[in-house]
């Protein structure tokens, strides 16, 4: 491509740039920006385009470099595009009798926000509006097009605002005492153009502009120096954008769809944005402008209605849509104009699409042969999936929210409210379906969580206790509900003025937040029903073209994908979803089963080591139980088993009575166990005695932990199958903890397996979750045979805030404020925490050629964070098992993007 | 040196290695370890030593590459040696009229536990035995060596357990009714040796070696395998030891002072140990082994005895005390024994010493000409200096302690009891002494513990908040003292069975962690009075020399030194004490003034926004009276002034009459204070809503401080003052937060200087404490001017606990299992944390080439810290007042160890 050429036409006379379309428009749009290359590949393509010229980003990048100076000879060049368009089109740039007019619209390679936006009708004047106004036989038609544009002008090419022009027009309104911007008079649009003339004079300091290839420079000028606006400079920075990239200024004949009934303007989708259907799906209304589409004051008919009408346009913009199609190989989203009689295509764009139309578009574009296989997974969101999975509400049976919350685990959930994890349990058993409310949940409300359709709080956000463990479960959950009032003490809560009793039914949508009154129905989806047997694949198209993309994403994916479960049926849905294995059991929960409860209680509260030891005895038999059965749901595949986390308190009761229990249950007497309780407080429990740091101070723990965890892979070993257990160490922040942990561990597992005559095949290795740890990874993988990155952790001490504390207090004005871009519990914090991540990786690496690398924290099932794992080298990530089919498709799209 | 040769000996005879001694020792004490060099030193100084000699640390590398095989050759050239020896003794190896004895010792470069200790007497058996009682002329003797020999050779050689020989004594003693070893007949003794052969014979599964040179080859081999014990190997690689260094085997002839009255043994030091005074100071029984004076059992003579009874012997070791101090330019601690009339020196170090008398000792050797002012700087360990700038008890009048707890801040105090901050400052105000005794104190504490005279409190470790305040404030504080029971509510505490109501006088040693009852006068020390101008120079000897060596260390140190000072007073002191500005100057306190605390709680209850700014305007003259006191205390020298840190709700009372109270004063209802309460309660408060994020939500108050700080800066500018005011940003993570806050600091900064027609000198920096904000320091420095290391909370979040939870949990249990080799709160861990610091001022520097870089975490007044800070580049360490000569020393000592 010439580099010197600043100024590129398309018109359907200009010589198509074969070269540049033939490297598939990648110099183009560095060159071009994104909307011109667009335009410039429709209009070489013979699709109907109104014609423009394209002044390049490298123009821009010198304006900027010399002081803001237009480059020497820019305006000859771009004199001699607006001479070209006036030749293809038969009309005059200022020109009284046949104007032409023009659209500027800045345009780089990347859409960002803060630049500056669209100037429309440029070339009127006092002169020309009469012209225009003969010319369309509609003098209201000519002003209102010329105060529109004087209002742009002001606003967006010399910041003026916005309101001060709208006053003109409100003015003018009150005056004629019409209400609707249609009634007022061609008279009273003169008025307005008057009054914004003024307006603009006393804004701008200078009168407005009324020569055409002024008004032209002048909006070229400011696309420009929009580029390096601060709103513009701080978005690259955020979003490390090169700064050097300019903006391309986009210069285009206007067409009007407002010129009398032969006219019209529409947008479409070129197949159904909703089921994927291979149909024309779009709306149309004659003698209208773009802004009356939206606008939604006339009501727009239905594209096919067009057939009818104008048959030979219609047919037309099949083929275009068809063209597009080819072209771009992907369901398009157009916008179209018909100006007396004749089609112009302004727009097109991939479209957007739900779930269930993205996965039946992607197969379909494959069937045809325009898409590969591992292109075809590429067209799909992986967060979408998420739609699929989840149970809905029938969107018309749905009532109006009377609350609403943070939508912290998708699904829809109905029950009747319960205010205890206690009466959960009960009326569970009792067959009722139960939603249960709460201010919060901790791990005393996991039999209760368990037993509910769904969880409302009214503290806590997106990672908070009842949301993480919801999303875990797969429960709908909404946190964070401010306006739910609860009473415990009166089993009741409120809503404004509403109450809403214990046994009372209400329904909530995690998708969107949403508290209702009543019971909604839901079901599971399809696909959820066809993987547990409730429906057959053939009832349930969708599943097949499901199956089918997500095996093309297997096949292309790098990253491994296990699950997160406490349970064999979670492991067990884990693996229908296409998990490989466990790579988070958490063990805490274990302990809070009825009689597992108590021994852990009698552990804590023991007088001295033996009795301790005796409790520690007496919990080994569940613990077996519980590792047998996850071992063998998971047989063949590894399954990592992380050792007691939370600290011991979270195991005593705060209130009295409980603690009465516990004295009572022990034989000791309630002042031990409130002593007890005292010393086992902690400030900051995040901060606190947890973790590997529980085990170098209470060993027996971990010890009957790893025992349990022998005892049963040994089992089933003898049973002939293939337990593959790998114990997993929290917390550990030193060499000298892996040390002392690994040792408690493979000495019970050699013990073990030497009492019981077999051998097993088995891992022992550390969260890195400590950033620490990931400084000094190097020693710690001296031990570890495993890294599994708890990055929910390592966020919170790597930015120093708890996220039950940060989320309600102030992310919030963090992301307004753009000091962060994205939630970093949501989203994995690349520049800080990936530091930490590639660092450790790369020590333990080092250390350990073979070590094994992933990622358990709940950033493994977010897309752009299993981007990143792939690209630092992990071998997996491992997520909730209903995010399990997410993390699979992002990890095939991370492969495509950055293949290793 | 030789590099074949194995074996060097160390007889008056031998050859003087003098090229190594030359060479200072370095090479030579790589080859022939710490002890061996030693010994080979003092003998070629021409100080009697009793012969030996060394095989070198090459020797033991081979011999455990070689699989644990001696070298070839070896045996012949220990053989030679011995021969020497026996040359020169005149004694023979294994004879049975002249027996030659020998003692066998381990010598690393670096001395270290887990290796071999000492056999004695080897060379016994039961024929030799026999000759050594004639030669003796005591049967007693020489069976009593025998079986001290049997002992030592099976325990530390073979590793057969100690009290299984022990037992055989004990079976003996009690067969002839005694208690005392020394009343064991010497028939007792035969009968000892021929029970423990027995036992040997058990325990380790072959026969007592009765071959003397088969015990010699053995008891080298157990030295040269117990470099690779676990122990050794573990210590080694904590301590970054290589693990290639090898050890020497120290073998030497044995030498008796229990041969008669003619014989003794005693130890002494060269110089006064506790006053540095140059005279000889030590004792020495007769017809003893140094395990006499060890135990207790006799009561020694003063050195000067020994002229009485052994003139000739006396002066002999006068001038070997004279030699070794002009040889080793050091104050000495020596061992020695007389055998029959010969005097022979066992050991020499570098001897222990107060601080008083190191700072005597260093200034001393300078004036003597043996040693540089740079090398006296090195003779005084700077954690010594503490002794000499605290108030301390007369150690005749302290009572006995009736408790003990963590000796947190340093100094004497007595005072009456008070249980509240309130009674602490009326009893102040009423002119009484007062001890505040807490469970725990926290910010609303600050003036009652300012008014107390010292600090008792019943929880916490050395980093509670007591702790810290205390140091900061220079008053004496125990903490942790679990011994105290508080009843608050009866205006009392017991201690056991010892009540102790208000108003009873109560003292404590926080250097020791006593708690004593009754008042024990104290007094500021020397130093302390003559710099507060209550004592003349003159009267205070130690004060000149004080002086004078901290002169040195500051023409030394390459290093500043600031302080932390909250107030005026503060200030002033550390300047005193040497402080060249304030490196942290913390704001929270400042809120809680009477007024103030009202106000600021009137901001934070605030309706809307307009009551909040007024609340935050009445708050603007009380922190401008503070900055402006402050700024002119430390006229020319910059202080950093931190913008508030700690969250909200710290600032709320916890209490309803508290919460009524406020409701009351800010007629609002109690509903709305304690929803505020609700809404600011934090789950983590370490990982909170504070710092620089209450600047994101809450920007009135970092711009009403900054306002502040402006102001009185520019009010002092216009007095003709200097003040150079550095406003730091805390807990900053991101570049976000860290332009944010610059900007609302700045702007303040301009608007203040316009208004008041002043330019004032100012910088705007951040705290690094977050561990992300290393990670990005780069990015940060494009807006902070300075960064001021925060290691406190670096190492909190760096390691993920807190130190208030861990320090009492399981620090200890950390560092009895060396996983720690330090509390990671006292000495900075440069391994994990240090790799941080390292990478923040590596980015920092890269962004910002003169960026300002300094550390404000308690580990700025600790010497190893200030050791990695110097090394790590660090432009000042700041720490509280009375660790500023510390700082200063360490400094220097760093830049003397890592000139830069």
């Amino acid at each position: 491509m010439d580099s010197t050429k600043r100024v590129y036409l398309f018109t359907e006379d200009a010589e198509p740039i074969a070269a540049a379309v033939e490297a598939g428009g990648k110099e183009l749009k560095d060159l071009l920006g994104g909307k011109g290359s667009n335009l410039m590949l429709m209009t070489n393509a013979g699709i109907p385009v109104p014609s423009g010229f394209t002044i390049t980003t490298n123009t821009c990048i010198d304006f900027l470099d010399n002081d803001a100076q237009m480059p020497a000879g820019l305006d000859t060049e771009v004199a001699a595009a607006v001479a070209a368009l006036e030749a293809q089109t038969d009309k005059k740039f200022g020109d009284v009798d046949n104007p032409l007019l023009l659209s500027v619209r800045s345009g780089a390679k990347f859409s960002m926000p803060g630049m500056m936006d669209t100037v429309l009708n440029l070339g009127l004047n006092d002169e020309v509006v009469v012209g225009l106004a003969k010319l369309a036989n509609d003098e209201r038609f000519a002003y209102d097009a010329y105060r529109r544009f004087i209002m742009m002008f002001g606003d967006v090419v010399k910041g003026a605002e916005r309101e001060l022009f709208e006053e003109c027009f409100a003015e003018v309104k009150e005056e004629e005492g019409v209400s609707e911007d249609t009634e007022v008079s061609a008279e009273g649009l003169k008025k307005v153009v008057e009054l914004e003339k003024k307006v603009y004079q006393d804004a701008v300091g200078e009168p407005f502009p009324t020569e055409p290839y002024e008004q032209l420079m002048q909006s070229i000028d400011a696309v420009f120096s929009s580029w390096g606006n601060d709103r513009a400079i701080a978005y690259r920075t955020i979003n490390r954008i090169d700064h050097d990239l300019g903006t391309a200024v986009n210069v285009q004949t206007m067409v009007f769809g407002n010129l009398g009934d032969d006219s019209g303007t529409g947008v479409a989708f070129t197949r159904d944005p909703a089921t994927g259907a291979k149909e024309l799906y779009g709306e149309f209304l004659f003698n209208a402008q773009g802004e009356d589409v939206v606008a939604g004051t006339r009501t727009p008919l239905p594209i096919s209605d067009l057939y009818e009408s104008m048959p030979e346009v219609y047919d037309q913009f099949v083929a275009i849509c068809d063209k597009l199609e080819a072209f771009y190989r992907n369901m398009e989203d157009v916008e179209f104009t018909i100006e007396q009689g004749k089609l112009w295509m302004l727009q097109t764009r991939d479209g957007k699409r739900t779930a269930q139309a993205a996965i039946t578009i992607a197969c379909a574009l494959v069937d045809e042969g325009l898409r590969t296989e591992e292109e075809a997974v590429m067209l799909v969101e992986p967060d979408q999936l998420d739609q699929l999975l989840h149970a809905q509400f029938d969107a018309a049976a749905k009532p109006e929210a009377v609350a609403n919350g943070v939508d912290a685990s998708p699904g829809a959930a109905s029950g009747k409210v319960v205010f205890s994890s206690a009466h959960a349990v009960e009326a569970a058993e009792a067959g009722e379906k139960v939603l249960l409310v709460r201010h919060e949940t901790s791990p005393e409300d996991i039999r209760g969580m368990a037993a509910a359709q769904g969880i409302l709080t009214s503290t806590g956000g997106k990672t908070s206790h009842a949301a993480v463990v919801g999303r875990q479960m797969g429960k709908p959950c909404v946190v964070g509900c401010g306006d739910v009032s609860i009473d415990y003490a009166g089993s009741k809560c409120s809503i404004g003025d509403l109450d809403i009793c214990e046994g009372d039914w209400v329904s909530i949508d995690g998708s969107t937040g949403e508290v209702m009154l009543g019971e909604v129905e839901t079901a599971p989806s399809d696909i959820i029903q066809v993987l547990t047997g409730d429906k057959a694949p053939e009832d349930a198209p969708l599943y097949g073209l499901f199956a089918k993309l997500m095996g093309w994403a297997d096949d292309v994916r790098a990253l491994g994908v296990l699950t997160n479960a406490d349970t064999p049926e979670d492991a067990q849905m884990a693996v229908k979803l296409g998990a490989k294995g466990i790579g988070l059991t958490r063990t805490e929960h274990m302990f809070f089963g009825e009689d597992r409860l108590l021994n852990f209680q009698k552990m804590i509260v023991a007088e001295d080591e033996e009795q301790r030891q005796v409790a520690a005895d007496a919990l080994l038999p569940y613990q077996r139980e519980d590792f047998y059965g996850i071992l063998k749901a998971m047989d063949g595949f590894p399954v990592i088993i992380r050792l007691l986390d939370p600290p011991l308190h979270e195991f005593l009761p705060k209130d009295e009575a409980g603690q009465q229990q516990i004295a009572d249950e022990t034989g000791r007497t309630l002042e031990d166990i409130q002593e007890m309780v005292v010393r086992l407080h902690e400030l900051n429990p995040m901060l606190g005695h947890r973790g590997c740091r529980l085990g170098i101070t209470w060993p027996l723990v971990p010890a009957m932990q790893a025992r349990a965890i022998f005892e049963a892979a040994c089992a089933l070993k003898k049973e002939g199958l293939n337990p593959i257990p790998e114990v997993m160490i929290p917390l550990v922040g030193t060499k000298g903890e892996t040390s002392i942990l690994t040792k408690i561990i493979l000495d019970q597992a050699e013990a073990v397996m030497a009492e019981q005559g077999v051998e097993v095949e088995f891992k022992v290795g550390t969260m890195i979750e400590v950033p620490r740890a990931a400084l000094v990874a190097d020693q710690i993988a001296e031990f570890a045979q495993f890294f599994s990155f708890g990055t929910n952790d390592l966020t919170q001490m790597g930015f120093g805030f708890s996220r039950d504390d940060a989320e309600g207090k102030f992310i919030p004005a963090y992301i307004e404020q753009r000091v962060f871009e994205a939630n970093p519990f949501q989203v994995l914090d690349e520049e800080g925490m990936g530091q930490l991540v590639a660092m450790a990786c790369e020590k333990g690496r080092a250390a350990r050629p073979d070590i094994e690398l992933g990622i358990c924290g709940e950033h493994g099932g977010d897309p752009t964070s299993v981007d990143f794992c792939h690209r630092v080298g992990l071998d997996y990530v491992s997520c909730s098992p209903l995010r399990v089919p997410i993390a699979r498709l992002a990890a095939a799209q991370a492969q495509v993007k950055t293949p290793r």
